[in-house]
């Protein structure tokens, strides 16, 4: 693993920083929900940067967006990402092409966010990876959030600083109320365990290397087909099983749960929550029903300390322009080869290895 | 499942109850740390019985626990059970005599409550459950103590109310802090995961068809030879998978956690605590050290409505001398065998089919 | 304070006791809801005892509580007291009628369990004290359950071993879902209050030597003529303020909170819960109902310890018939006393001085 | 109340906002502990600002701050606020100096952000308010952070939705571990209850009509003689009482507790905590040690919204500089007159009734 470091960024940080030049332009690709969302981000809450210009399939959405946070609106991806004004790139279009404007983004040697999964499949993954060796260095960030909440980063401080012990064991829970429209079993690997992985191989600093799936019994309110929930076993190189239920159907909000267990206690994830209402003959304390909301602070985070990166890259000549503990290139692949094995052992009821390429010089 | 009935006991009871007559006089086989907790609640904070006579394989351990709580003391344990001034039986010596001790009190045609196992095999349990047959009537009642526990009755009545839909699958904990000398792998399985299987079938009514065994990377300090923790999954025969961490060498404290997942939604044990100190930055609720502690009022309910029940039986004409909603010697068999198909899963490998007999009418 | 023993008695005990004997005969004066639960505890619940006779004045009610533990039942409370097969008296009449009872009583030399108040007015437990000093020895315990709380012998254990340091403040909530019809605002002291005003001269081990009234808005859903909520300042002896809220039309259940606070940390009673659900966009916790819900376990253990004391009393020469650490005659006085000064203060608005009679010997 | 609305602004905002067009470049007086943190928020964690100069008494400390975050260092106070290149001041010098450097910003017709007090007394915070009329505009934000804190904002939400129905009554704890050197008993009015103060006001938009203080025993580890801890009775306009414990050697850590009652029901703050530690013994949810962790989320918020509210002001003709929801001058002014009553009352030991001004129009 490349970045134990823990820089979740919710305080104002410790580390020195240059003072602050011109402002960094952002080309945003994708303008819908989440995207939207990152181009108000970094127009009202993030230091340091501007979204110079948008592009999205949807251009009327584009074209909203951009009048939104006062940027210009592009015919196309590559008028973004090629245009020389624009300092680096933002990918929040589908998770399809993806793999498409990451390349295009290298090509262009600009840093670039992209949104998880880096690409949906495994082949489209190494090509990146390949492509940022080519460059020679890393230009690539995925945009793993959870890396930036102030939980999971307890989570990881709690490893790194020995406080259970030896991790043995972990628990974990991610629930959806609802599934959208055309979800599948494999889809709850690719689009919600991806985060679970993540979160397991930044935590354990370890690569997963084998997946087993476990169908339960399915709810009744699950669309027709989709086999929900399931419990996935994750297993790591030095053999710590991670148990997770995955159910995008829970019905009554947005929770994520997380125990690490270690050879002297265990660990556990907080639900955050406010305030607690007395009411009727119960306590009342209120699950999100969104998982925009409970990430909202981790997603500011993310994107400030990406900004911040990029920028002390530009002036100051640091390293790389990704964020010190972010998702790499290479963590975006082997979280993406993971949920791969995982739609596979769904389909052959069997454990799935999973194999992964040698890591290149360019992440260790 | 026999008994969905949650009697947890802990008010005062709706139920009507005849004027109490005379005492009920209880034989006690085994003086040891959970025998002796027995005969002090019977004759301290249970309605309705007294210890008569006790019998322990160390004679100085049973006189001492005679002479506490006014019982005479015995040379074997067939001096107790056949005494006819006994009228009931606990037996609470080690597990290996469970079957004879039972399989004595049916023969003298007692109500016998035996602590959990029934018994250590499969072949055992299934003698008690045919001499019970022969006997025409249940006598025999297991001390799955969890039955009694306020919160896990909570969990019952919240499945059988619908609060949370259809059950769809369950995540248990189970840590003691150390492993006493001696305990195997598969002692895991046999004295601590029985625990889940009997609350499982009682919460679920359901058998438990199947189970696997996921060992994980074992804690640095558990005992040479002893896989600890492992993951336990359990199958019911409607396809819900319970997962359940046992770990006997958790170093902080005994743990014992359970939720149970709806198609609406979950309900959890709560961690009983009865006050929250703030002290020296943080905030601490203790966690109990010995599962005595954790079920002390669990098991004052258990032995209060086995002794009620009895009486009833013997006074009124109740149907059987079993607590409504309690372990029958069913429910001990099914866990045992449940137990020992844990046991072959580990050694195999594999999953495990649980192959039960079909149930008698006694039990039905 | 003479007893600062803490014992909750929700375990088994540690302390040695005799073989149980004869079960102690009680004689019940009240058959309303409080006097039937115990009724029924003694019957069904607790060691040692059986309900003799009982008395109401409504006599359908007393006939059917009879009935319903096996207890015969007599034509006045008289005729209970006096009787020389009643070996004990437990008092859960009107609260007018409890210094008569308690008398009668002292008179009969009989151990009595007295329901709290120990009597509405000083006047008459002044009366109560100077009887039993008469009679030279200790007959009564009053029936402060809160004192065999789990909760609040935590925060007593946590008082005593220093855990918190030296107190300073302490921080109480007393609401009821609503009031009874004619509950008045004076009855927020003697019949709520004076639960704190015990609870606090026990966990703290000095006299309340002052009290003040801060009455805040009403709730609009508070019955015409009551002031309700209102704010209680109860002051010790050495300078340590209590504030405490009581409201009895709370609405959403019965709540009881207390925190104490210390010179190097603070205890807060924890509110029982056995679950939490999932549902609807919320995790819940039920709130009680009911304080008879929320005591139900310390009421048995309180009524268990009192048979105990009476039966090691009689049996083996215990010093007095009155479970250690329990609430005795001068602890009921002294909760009367702060109650009605309580009453005084609402009326004059002012910080209202409770002044105490000297401490008997027999109470020190 | 002039600002019912709730803007915590933790989300990314629903309101629609302008093209960013140049930074706002802010002056900032006083660069101790807060006035630092405030620089390298307005650098790294907050769009549409720089710090352009800063001046402190201590100019080494000026230059540190200045060189880190990129901004000039000035010989006076003045020369900051004179600047026609400073487009905003944010004022975190020493208490005493605040009404001087507000004045001087008024005077300059610069909108300001003021630590809180705005003022030490309420002569002062007078002039402040007299000045702003003579400017004819609010110009003034009074820096009471805790209306951008997430749990605050939920109870404010609370009482604006019903959801409690009408207040009756609250509760406010406010701890710090120690005090700094110097620290008096008035001082726990003026720099620590005063949050309570205006988080009150602004929860039940009211005005705070009186106010007493109830001294309990002193902590013998605070500091010869300082009263701590204190408890404090606010009145509000319609009778609502609102007690607050403010103890400012409480050892353990930074504790902020509130609870709202209504006649419905009650809500409460939660106390934030990422995750729990389960160790030797105890479930552990760590107490932060220092304020500035407590509420940096809100810290940034604050100064996000001020930056945002004071640009759309200059660029979109808002009404005014100041953000929706946050405390003005008069929010300020009334604070100190309630703090600066209660060291009053402190000193008479009675009730003290807080006079206000007539409101003028500029704040309604």
């Amino acid at each position: 693993m490349s970045n134990p470091t823990i820089a979740c960024g919710h305080g104002i940080g410790a580390a020195s920083m240059s003072p602050p030049s011109a402002l960094l332009s952002v080309g945003l690709i994708g303008t819908g929900s989440i995207g939207a969302d990152h181009a108000r981000r970094l127009a009202r809450t993030v230091a340091g940067a501007r979204v110079h210009s948008v592009f999205d399939v949807d251009s009327a959405r584009a074209a909203a967006v951009g009048a939104e946070v006062g940027a210009e609106v592009r015919r196309s991806a590559g008028d973004v990402i090629e245009d020389p004004a624009v300092d680096a790139v933002l990918v929040a279009s589908a998770d399809e092409s993806h793999a498409e404007m990451v390349l295009a983004s290298i090509g262009a040697r600009k840093p670039v966010l992209c949104e998880k999964p880096l690409a949906p499949t495994v082949t489209e993954s190494l090509e990146i990876v390949a492509a940022e060796q080519a460059a020679g260095r890393m230009l690539v960030q995925v945009g793993f959030m959870r890396r930036y909440d102030e939980g999971f980063c307890s989570l990881k401080a709690a490893v790194r600083d020995g406080v259970i012990g030896q991790p043995v064991t972990s628990h974990c829970v991610h629930r959806n109320a609802t599934s959208p429209p055309g979800f599948t079993s494999a889809m709850s690997f690719t689009s919600s365990v991806i985060h679970e992985v993540d979160t397991m191989r930044w935590l354990l600093d370890e690569e997963i290397v084998a997946v087993t799936v476990v169908p339960t019994r399915t709810s009744p309110l699950a669309p027709e087909g989709l086999r929900d929930p399931q419990i996935v076993l994750l297993e790591t190189e030095s053999g710590i099983v991670v148990d997770t239920e995955v159910f995008v159907n829970c019905q009554y909000g947005y929770d994520v749960r997380a125990e690490l267990v270690g050879s002297l206690g265990a660990i556990s994830l907080d639900q955050p929550s406010s305030s607690t209402v007395a009411l009727e003959g119960a306590r009342r304390r209120a699950v999100v029903w969104d998982w925009r909301d409970r990430f909202a602070s981790a997603y500011r985070s993310e994107v400030q300390q990406w900004v911040a990166a990029v920028r002390a890259h530009a002036t100051e000549g640091a390293e790389r322009p990704v964020a010190t503990g972010a998702a790499t290139a290479w963590d975006g692949y082997a979280a993406t080869a993971v949920a791969e094995s995982a739609a596979v052992a769904l389909e052959t009821g069997a454990r799935q290895a999973v194999v992964l390429e040698a890591r290149p010089p360019l992440y260790t």
